[in-house]
């Protein structure tokens, strides 16, 4: 049987390990193989201790964020990371780099994918990656997109917890207990040298998360104790055989 | 171990057959205990037929509906239904009333409740079945409520498919297979004698939502396709161990 | 051939005036009945210059409000207004007095319906006026309420223009041109001489709204000017025969 | 007198006959000339049964699309149909494409426009096409644009229903009586070999709506039976004489 | 000068500690009187751990719970605490409990409310003590009640923080920083013996607030450090003289 | 101490005048600089009455809405106005003309910025501007755009009011009293000569938005009376000190 996959699409190199670590260790451990997929490396917006450093260049922050991102993919057990090095402030992709995701996509065949808020007024490169994960998500269906390939089927796509989530309209449907690889999503997070200010702001909504998954899997009465947690929202409807 | 249950709360007699006589007759085929409770028979709002008949009183269409709901939960292996009698156009429930579905619900312990969408200008009944679903489901989990008693977990409520869903601002977000039930369903329905007018309506509702699952579980790349699909949209977050 | 007819549901007893009186002047003159009804007369909530008098009462405070509409109803030409007294802030209708409504609401058989926005949380009243309007006009719908009356159809109901629209959720899908009866609008809005501050403000938003419904006929493309209009929100669909 | 005329602006070439073919046979019939603009031929995307086949590339899909599309145009007596042939997935236009559809605007001077749902997560071809509609109108709108044109007024854009309407968030305020002229839509609807596990699928959704035509012109107290209908959302108020 | 003044309407008695105890404590010190209205002791819905224990009583459970909360009305310098024991799951308020907060409004003549959010599907008791304080302002800014009487002006209603913000569509538009106050909220926080596992979630949340404090309020780029912070959404405009 | 500083992202060059022409006045006459960009001088599209003349242009119409800009600019005492000149109807923007807008961003140092709602199906290029100020905030935040630039902070973006709020969906929090400078707002509508039907128009926005500001801050019981105001929309929370 093939093996289980999942594809993230991160806007800038940093954004998968605070907002779905958790979710890709734990897959990684479920044997899943998870690609992630860094558009930018963040170098020019989210990069501000390094930029005030003297003698910073553009290509010294890249690599930078680039052995940051690695290292936290490597504590995270990523599969396979890609960086595609598109630019940040603003995030724009022109057809062929499109295209590139395009293949990525098929190449991987996720069952799942994992992208941003569709509404971010702090961070229009967030919004606007998850617009282009929808597009690419389509044209990876299309029979007529280099025909002889295999064609995507319909995986869902979570929109992983944006900072700020009310302003983002953002509304989590699932939550999912991280506790087994906490350990791995701390490490990966460590890795974030340059936004050591959020370390524990992160440590901190996953552990409220916990709180949430207790809750809504029995509360008071039974629910299932969780010690860290992430949520997500799905843009599609799920499919099955039981409720 | 304990048995599984569900628990359905229909504003009027008929509303669980159309609207979730898929996942009822399913799930009991799981090996679920299902139980429903009509609020009301739906007497004098959803009888018309009967009504235009001479010699008619609101007891003689009472005991006919029943009577069709009964023959109906047979249809679909319901394991319990209740009827509370409560009056319908407009239903309304005091203290007792609300009292009577909280002991249901900490007797039935479901694992997940069924009930209307939470907005209907066509239909205030509904809403209002709802809203009182809600309400008991917390007074349920309250360790103060007739102490002793074993309080309810966290369980989720579907809000079963309305009709003309978009006026409803209703959206499934689950859709499940009932292909395997669907004899027993069509039965079902076909025991709604004064709503012959609707047969064909919600079976052709059940095909294309069967197409929707088909879609969302892969379209033209393996999607598994089902026959026969019903839509529910959750109100709380689900919690899990994989996504 | 039967009359046309319309019914108003106006929360307080000047309401009609401000939000509607143009489209009661208007299908009064296309031949239409009329019918208002007053569920209070503002007299707590709506009547602060006549509490602000000396040895004022309740009883004169209704006398006077009162007054005031029959003579806006008169300029209007409505032609049937009725008087619930049910009071105002709040404003709660039992089981009797909604049958009261229901009894209108039958006699009338109105081809459309208005009442108040759907959410305004600086007025609870005029929320809870719609409320119960869509409640009864459901429960004159059922074959089973005072079985032998001549049951309801579906009439649409529009919301009219609540103060300070933005608030309100209300988002106006027609405009209504009531220039052929502006002057009748305008004298039954001096005759509420307790909110004098409010005549030219509502003359404003009739000037404002007819530049909208030029703006929405043609605008600056042979648009159809209108110097007076009116904006209602529909609750129900439209069943037409042609776009 | 000037003729009335039409125009739909569909993504891809089939898109107007599944969710519109009623409404353009219609007002065929009632003297109305309607124009269809197709941007692309769904080569690539909506055309999978043909990309089956062996030896099939780009230009014999499109041929293939084109016939299909031409031949439903005739059953439905379209007036005049023009293909853009910009591509799909993802369609894009360039300036020159949009003043390609603002030159038919203006040629046409639309009495009401048609095109897809503001939102769609399966298909953002669809939801760019509307994008380009609102944008190309408001052009079109505009005396500096080729100035000595006839400018445009302001059309009602009518969103035509999509495919799993409550997850586009499209919520239809028109249902449109389209029995009268049924064979011709079916007949369209039979031109589209290539997706002929639609055929009773949308000839269900005209089946259903009927349904809502009914409920919504008088439901079981006169409401006028309709066979089968189609539903639309307004984008713009409307502007009237009378409610 | 008149003091200034706020009032607090707090569906059970704990809740106002959690969720605007640092806006409490901060504004007593602003010189601010605050009065607390607790509607009920959540003495059946939210006093589980009491409930846990042998022989105990509804009574019992009261007084305990009212003891928490004075004790953490004393830790925030609260002006005045009011209980209601209006009783929980449900709380109910029929005409004379909204009299009796009309009377306190009125005497407190509060320059601005603070309240629970407007949905909540977990706790219909939460969204029931908004409404009813939405309804109890309106009364109170009616010259006809209780004729003589103060009128209340139009205070801003601030909706505090939920427990799982977006499940309740709670968006908050103003942090507050309770920094300066924060050691008088945890000592209240410690108060509620029998929710200590909330007493660091809350903890968690004021810190995480405090982060959207500082990027709201200039970011990496001079933004003013908060370490605690509560959030709010307000329901009506502001008035100001400069942006 | 550093002087204040506003900044207005104006689609067309008359955008400014009607929608924040008081908010501009008040700053500036309270020791503000405020800053205008006009991206375009609305000369294809908002130009009509121009065009109708013969012999006209477009250089003649951009001088011509140029002229009156400036006109208006100075009755407000703007402290500075920018034309973009980048094409109106459609407005379109590279990347040379965002980093344009960044370096004025960045020169201004705005304590908050205003531009058009976030929704408008009428003009596609009034939210155009408003994506595209969202978007050049955030690269004017970025530490690695143009190093050694000070970066911004994070000022609030306020959406002005548009033509027909509720169709754009906007909905003001603020109300502001622009009383003080009404004189100044009148006269530089009165600079707009091609647009003399909305001089009446934007007058009565004004009195009735004063109506809202007096209602809003006491209504009947001591609320200030304003005699004109503007209202605004805030995209970002706020962050205070004192509710």
């Amino acid at each position: 049987m093939t093996k289980k996959t999942a594809l993230v699409v991160s806007a800038h190199s940093a954004d998968f390990v605070w907002r779905c670590g958790g979710a890709i260790a734990l897959h990684q451990q479920l044997e899943y193989d998870v690609t992630v997929v860094c558009l930018s490396y963040g170098e020019r917006g989210e990069s501000a201790k390094l930029w005030k450093k003297p003698e910073m260049t553009l290509e010294k922050v890249k690599a930078e964020r680039r052995k940051e991102a690695e290292n936290a993919a490597r504590a995270l057990d990523v599969h396979d990371i890609r960086f595609f090095d598109l630019g940040d402030y603003p995030l724009e992709m022109d057809r062929a780099a499109k295209d590139q995701l395009i293949d990525v996509i098929r190449a991987v065949q996720p069952d799942f994918m994992l992208s941003h808020s569709q509404y971010d007024p702090y961070n229009t490169d967030h919004m606007y990656a998850t617009s282009v994960a929808l597009e690419c998500r389509m044209i990876a269906q299309a029979w007529g997109h280099n025909p002889g390939e295999k064609v995507l089927g319909a995986p869902q796509l979570y929109l992983f917890e944006p900072h700020q989530t009310e302003q983002m309209n953002w509304k989590p449907d699932v939550f999912l207990d991280i506790t087994p690889v906490w350990e791995k999503k701390r490490a990966a997070i460590e890795c974030m040298l340059g936004q050591e200010h959020l370390w524990e702001y992160y440590t901190r909504v996953a552990e409220n998360r916990a709180n949430h998954f207790t809750r809504n899997s029995g509360g008071q009465s039974g629910g299932r104790a969780a010690k860290y947690a992430e949520g997500f929202q799905s843009v599609f409807p799920r499919t099955v055989d039981q409720l």
